[in-house]
Order: C-alpha cells, then structure tokens, then sequence
C-alpha cells in the first residue's frame, strides 16, 4: 500500500496537480507546517469533478446491489490497509489522540459495511407494486410500480471535527454512495493529508470494483471552491457537518440556483441535559465527574457537546457542581483542530464570562502550546438565561452553561424556548418519571434524540439512530445523518405506469419482484 | 344535514363571521355571482386558527391508529352526506360538469379511507429498534427505538382545479391529518361555498370522532392571509398545489422564516409526451383522438396536462394531426374556472401564435359565454423548440406544442433539455422499446412518472404513484402530493435511547413493538 501523500487533486481516477500548491497542513498542537503543500481546486478542477460525476450518474446509479455493496465494503478495506500511516497522519492534523483516531477509523469502516448491508437488503428502494385492474369500474386501474433512484451526483463538506467519520468517507459519503450518487468531497482543509490518503483509498477501491471513473472526487479550496460546487446544475444534493454560518450560507446558495437542490446541514446544537432531583440527590458526584468527561472529550469538540446543564437549584446541584469542579480543575486540554475554532472558542467563553448574571463554577487548567482552550462551566439562574438569547448560542469547545430553576415548571419553559437540538438528554429515577413525562413531548418537538441516563456524546452507527433535528440544529428535520437511515436524503421516487417489462428497471420486473421486499397492493411482503 | 352555506370562517368547531365579507362566488359559466358572501380571514383569525392547532397538535398527535384512522374515514362520510349540494354548489363554482365533480368526490372519499388504512397499518411510523448490547466492546451498545413523529400544523393551499380531490379535504390535508398533523387550510376563493360545506363536513367529523379542537380550521382571504399564515412560528410544514410563481414565493416566505419548514409546491409541469415511429405507423389516428381527449378535459385545467409532443416528423405524424384536428374541429369548450385563469390561458395561447416558427395546427370552436378559451394545438421544428427556451412555459388550459424531430437524437436530446416534469408519457410498440430504451435513464431523471401507452391525464391514487418530480414540477422532488406516500412529507423521525418504558411512546414498548411493523437489529418483521 502507498500511503505517500502528494497533495494533488482527485478527479475520478486522476490525481491533478494545477500547480495552486496554496494550502498548506498544520499540527495544531505544535503549530509545525506539515509536508507537502497541497494543491486547490479552481473552477476548472471543479468543472472536471462534476462533468466525471455526471458521466458516471446513470452508470452508478444502476449498479447492482451486489457490486455496489461490494465496492463499499472494498472503501473500508482499503481504509484498513492504510495501516498506521492513516492514524499518524490524523494525529497530527489534528491533535487528536491515537485511540481516538482509531476507535474513529473503525467507525468509518463499521459505517460502509452497515451501508452494504442496506444496499444488500434492498429496502432502501421502497418498491411497490400496485397490480392492474382491467375491468374496475368506471375505470380500470394501470399497472403502477415504484422505486427510488438516486438523486443525482452529491457534494460533500467534510468536517473538521471527526476527520475520518464525517469526512472524506464518512457518512455522508457512505450513504449518498449507497444510495448510488457519485459523490463529490470538498474536503475540509484542516485534514488535508488525512483526507488526501483516504480519497486515495476510495480511488483504488473503485478501481478495484470496476466503478465509473467519476463516481468519486475529491477537492481542496476555499469558499469560492464550495460555491461553484454548490452551483453547479450537475450537483443535485449537498452533505455538509459544520457551522450555522455555513451550513445557512450553502442553504442559500442551493436555493437560488435555477433549479434549487436539497442541502442537509447539520449546524448547531447546545444538546440540554435534564437533572431531574431524585438523579441528582441519588448520584451528584458521580453526575458531575461523568459530565465533565462528556464536556471535555476531544477538547469539546462534538456537535452532541452538552452545552447547557438545566437543574432544580439544590444543595444536590451544589454536590454536583462541586463535583464537576473538582474533576475539572486537573484537566489538561489538549490542542483545539485549528486556530480558528480555538480563537471562536476563546471569545465565546469571554463572553459569557462578561455576560450579565453568569458566574463562572468551573475551569479547567490552560496546558501548554498554541491552541489549548481552558474548559469552563458557567452558571445562571432562569430568569436570566430565558431573558438573553445569547446564552442560547452554541459555544464550540469545552464550556457548558448550568441553569438554576426554581420550580419544575421552570424545566418546562426552558423546554419549550429551545431552539431545534440535535440531542436532548435526562438525567432520571424513578421518582422523577412524573415529572420527566411532561417534558418528552416538548422534548420530542426540538431534538432528533431523545436520551436517558446517559451523555449526548457518541452516536451509534445504527438503525434507529437519529443525528438530526429541528432548525437550527439541520437545515431538514426529516432526514438523518447518521445511521443508515441517512441513505433517504439522497433518493426520490420514481412510477412506472404499464411500463413493457422490457423497458422497467429489473429490479421492477415481475421476475424479480420476490427479490428485495415490497408493498404490493398495500400489503408488505418480504423477499 | 344541513348543508346551508354561511360564509363564514370555520375555527376549530366554531364559525365566524368577522364582519370582512368581501369575497364573492362567481359562476365562472355565466358570471353571476352566487351567494352569500363570504367573511376573508384577517390577522386576528389567523391567530386563532394557528393557536388553536397548536393547542391541538400535541393531543392529536397521539392519538390512537384507529381513532385517527376513524376520523379520515368520518370525513369521508360527511362529504357522502352532504349528497346533491355538495355536487350543485361544486359544478356552479367551477362550471366543472356534475359527472366529474361527483367522480372527484368518489376520489377524495376513497383518499380519506385509503389513508385510514395507511394509519391502521402504522408503517408510516417506521419503527425501529437496536437492542442494547450492554457487554459489546469497546463500548455497550445503548438499546435505541426510533419512531416517526407528525411534523407539527400544516398550512395547506387549496388549488382551483380540483374543489375537491386538492381542495380543503383533499391529498394535502388527508395526508397531513394521517400524520398526525392539524391543518389550516386557507381555500380557494374560486370555490368558496364547496370548500365551505367540506370544512363543516370535517367539523362534524372532528365533533363526531371527539378529536381535539383545533385539528381543522379553514380561512378564506387574499395575499396576506396566506403570507401570514405561513409566517406563522407554530405552523411546520406546508402544502401546496398551483402556479410556479404562487409555490416559489410560498418557497421563498418559509426559507426567511426565523425556523425555516418545508414547502411542498407542486407547480409546473408540460407533461411531454412521446410518439415513437412505430406506435404512430400502427396507430396515428387513434393517437390523434385519444390526445384531444386528454387534452381538452376539464378545460385542459389538469397538473398533467399534455402539454407537449415529441415525434419524428413523417407523413404518420400528419395522419396523428389531421386526427387531431379533426378532433377538435367540433369541440366545444367549457368555461374556464376563474376569468384570471382565462386571461391567462388567452395569453398563452397568443404568444404561442406569435412566436416565431410556431405554426397553428388545429383549434377548437369558442363556444358561448364568458371565460370560454379554445383549445389549440400548434407544431414547431426541433430546432426551434430548443433556441427558445419559452416554448417550455407551461400554458395552463388546452394548448399543446407538437415538436417536429429529424432523427431519433432529436428525442434524446429534447428528453436531455426538458425541466422537470410531473409526467412523461411514451406511445409505442415492440419495434419502437429499443430506441424508448435509450431514453427512460434520462427520463428517470426529469419526471416522477414515466407512462406507456396512455394519457397522462388521470392520477391514480395508489401506494406506487408519484405526483411530483424535480424542479419546476415541485418545490421537493423526494416526495409525492398523490398517493400514499405523501403522508411522509410531514413526519420526522425520533430516536429515543435508554428511555425506560414508562417514558416511551406506546408504540415503541416492547409490549406493544409486534403491533407494527417494524426493523430491529435491521431485519423487518412484520406484526
């Protein structure tokens, strides 16, 4: 396996260097530059992606399931291949810890698997079958037979904050390939190196598996780069993981193009934790130690971070602050993924350092070297917090805000001023079932995920997963991110009304009706 | 049953009259205006129609499969009594003849129950569940249960064409209510006495069924009353069945919103159909008569409306218009619904005569009375036809453009350059499937339904329908406003992790998971 990296473009199976060797990669921890610079796409590499995803779309698209399957399990594989060389290079790029980038890697590759097992299935492809009635009065009924096919070639906006998950073959790729569109990655230019080694990875994959050539690309470059992207009348769907700013800013580009396409975005989130009072009378130490674990893994940097902490003020919510004070208070940060986010981080925490009626619990120590943010934990009283929509905003990084209530009803308010949330997590007893009961319908109205007992960080790779939410937490509260319900963003369906069999897709031939399941007549039938 | 028409607005149980009866019926046929006059929805009632669903929708949407399923079927029951008035007021709002308006109740009654079954089937809800793996390494796997939850009130805009099939208890508010979602419908003032009686048809289903309150209301008024409505903070999703301009700009108001929602529009569509070599030679005459039918019924005032067709030019294509015209030589026309939907048939038609290399081929008679407009089918050169990009317009009413091709390319390349399209139908024989071959992988990609051998006039309301396709043809080319599926536009999923079960939604306990049908660890089981 070559694992050297040479920062060229990837355009289907070319790798392109335009000679704009103008990015260049950074340990964050260290600040070092890391070699080599890397090139960045202009209008002509983003021309040739998308004239390659395009040639490769009706191709791709009718795959068999099998081989498509087949090619994304050959993605995790040559994942794996890339052996150490992949994990050193994450490590690097983003200060991130070994074990971290590992468990991250099995991830991915677990990802791609689960989504060849969805291709495998079939049920993706919602086929239906309404049979002909020739003779119903006043008028006979046509045949009718529908499936789902792919969208069209997909632009992807990597993240910088899971380098590999919800990157370059992260979910977002996974499924929009599953789904069989090609995919294009603007890759995020925090991890260019790491990116680069698995583009290469899906390169040879696809080679491997006799894919079209276009149905994978991969580009470096600024804002200019996405928007042409995002504008192309080739792109028909857009994956992006990161900020409001952004995420809104591609929404409103998709949606002045001639035709408008659809953008998931998944933005913003402050992930509220519910302490119900029997938890915390039962465990407030044990709560304050395990959220500080949830606050400050991988220096904060999750979009399911618990943002804000909502509580009963109590002596039990003093234990669990005292707690978490404690736990913190011999915390050493690690370096923050870029300059950038460290900076936004700073000011955020200043902020509500200087805010009216938040007063500072808890702070972690500063550690040494360039980009390392203090974790902190702030307090306010409701009154206050419900007052300023500010204390509302998603601080990226390691701060969480607790909110002192007087009363239940004061959870119930809270509830329902939230924004749209990615997650919503309850800390229960029994005891507090009661009162937990009236907040789960509020609840369910502002987050994809509803948790008990647990901490928003980590999202399972699975079935009944849901990574989404209401504004502003995606730009589309019907679809999902992660989990393989994820492949529906990338699909619309099609009918075929007493189409010849020769002409239907073969998946639609009566034949082969029996092979994938179906809702024939209304009634569901497995293969 | 009374069916005395007030002219009132209807809040929840209540009808009010505001004082503001400015809104006539007119008899489209004669011009006479009907009475009574009706009471346009001002802020205030906005407010209260919008409070009252959102006082409603929690309760609503929980309630039980088969007490919603019931409701549906109530509505349709209603509409069944209200018997001969229903059909009188219907014909002398629209000049539509009684024969299809009673047709179109038969539809919009078989909807209500086919979406009854759809809720007592509960697959709309796609339950899910992952079993908690507590001894996985390196981490347990929490047990995760996933569930479709109704979007929240909808705002549906009832379309002129159809009083009732796409009106007030049509395939928007039918599927919505399915969801679990209140409706706001803001009627259509061409046929406000019709929607009136079908609103108070709900009214009583909804007393009957004992379902919260504000689960329907139903406001008449102008530009602003639907602005605001859509404004509305408590309003989620809307539906919407028109012109391009009245969809965008509902597109447009949603997307400024502080929460945006989706808007599912479904707005232009010119239907190509194509006459392939072989199915002309065998059948030209036939063809010729059978597309004057479909295309002067109801005044040619359907979505899918044959709007052009595509065809080699030959002696067989002169036989289909000689057909054609003799066709239409003794029809005559029916009054248009609205003189504003005249006017802008007349437009159309006229700036289709004066364009340039558009000749007239055949025309109806003009019939007597006002709002009258005479059918038309004019003819173009390929060439033509691809240099102005006008041609595509959609003129709503009777007009079709016959498009001369000089080789098979030809098709390929108008099927390449066409907008999106509700439709695209194909004639053809056995000898003519090599060359419609070549062409379904790019009308896979243009339309939502692709037909053999019929017209597309006629949407069959079925589980494998698609009323819907990219853009222009609707505002989301992943959903369908016909047919089953439409239900799906106002739902989101949830994941609830770790929730004990006395939290969980019934549907999801384990008691009740055999009850639907459902995925766990990725494999279907059904009840």
């Amino acid at each position: 396996m070559n694992t050297t990296i040479t920062g060229e473009i990837l355009i289907g199976q070319r790798a392109i260097d335009n000679g704009q060797r103008t990015l260049k990669a950074v340990n964050p921890a260290t600040g070092e530059t890391l070699a080599p610079d890397f090139a960045q796409a202009g209008p002509a590499e983003v021309e040739q992606a998308c004239a390659a995803a395009w040639a490769a779309f009706d191709t791709y698209r009718e795959t068999r399931l099998e081989d498509r399957a087949r090619f994304l399990e050959a993605i995790g594989d040559q994942i794996m291949q890339l052996g150490q060389a992949l994990v050193d290079r994450a490590v690097a790029e983003t200060a991130l810890p070994a074990a971290r980038i590992e468990g991250e890697r099995a991830r991915t590759v677990g990802q791609l698997r689960l989504f060849a097992q969805v291709v495998r299935a079939g049920e993706f492809l919602d086929v239906r079958v309404d049979t002909a009635m020739p003779d119903r009065q006043p008028l006979p009924r046509p045949d009718l037979r529908l499936r789902n096919i792919a969208l069209g070639p997909v632009a992807v906006f990597g993240a910088s904050n899971f380098p590999l998950a919800f990157s370059v073959a992260g979910g977002d790729t996974a499924s929009a390939l599953a789904a069989g569109c090609p995919v294009i990655v603007k890759g995020h230019p925090a991890h260019p190196g790491t990116g680069e080694l698995v583009g290469r990875a899906i390169q040879a994959a696809a080679r491997e598996c006799g894919m079209p050539e276009g149905v994978f690309s991969l580009l470096l470059g600024g804002i200019e780069t996405g928007t042409s992207l995002v504008q192309d009348a080739r792109i028909k769907g857009v994956g992006f993981t990161g900020s409001r700013t952004g995420g809104l800013a591609l929404v409103d580009i998709a949606s002045k193009r001639r035709e408008p396409i659809p953008v998931f975005a998944e933005m913003s989130s402050i992930n509220p934790v519910f302490l119900f009072p029997a938890a915390l009378a039962a465990r407030a130490e044990e709560l304050g130690k395990a959220f500080i674990g949830s606050l400050t893994m991988g220096a904060g940097q999750f979009c399911t971070n618990p943002g804000i902490v909502v509580a009963l003020d109590s002596p039990d919510l003093d234990r669990f602050l005292k707690a978490a004070d404690a736990t913190l208070s011999s915390h050493v940060p690690s370096a923050m993924l870029t300059p950038g986010i460290h900076g936004a981080y700073q000011k955020g925490v200043q902020a509500l350092e200087t805010a009216q009626g938040v007063q500072l619990c808890a702070r972690g120590g500063t550690g040494e070297g360039p980009n390392r943010g203090a974790a902190a934990v702030f307090s306010t009283a409701v009154s206050n917090f419900l007052s300023q929509e500010a204390l509302q905003h998603e601080v990226f990084g390691a701060s969480s805000l607790v909110v002192r209530c007087q009363r239940p009803e004061d959870m119930r308010e809270i509830a329902e001023r939230i924004e749209g949330q990615l997650t919503v997590t309850l800390h229960m007893e029994e005891a507090d079932y009661e009162l937990a009961r009236g907040l789960v319908p509020i609840l369910e109205r502002k987050a994809g995920r509803i948790l008990a007992n647990g901490w928003p960080t980590g999202v399972e790779v699975a079935h009944a997963m849901v990574h989404g939410g209401p504004f502003p937490a995606t730009s589309d509260s019907r679809f999902t991110s992660v989990g393989t319900l994820a492949i529906r963003r990338f699909l619309r369906p099609v009918s075929y009304q007493s189409l010849p069999s020769q002409l239907l897709p073969e998946t639609l031939r009566s034949e082969n009706l029996g092979r994938v399941s179906r809702l024939e007549d209304g009634k569901r039938l497995l293969p």
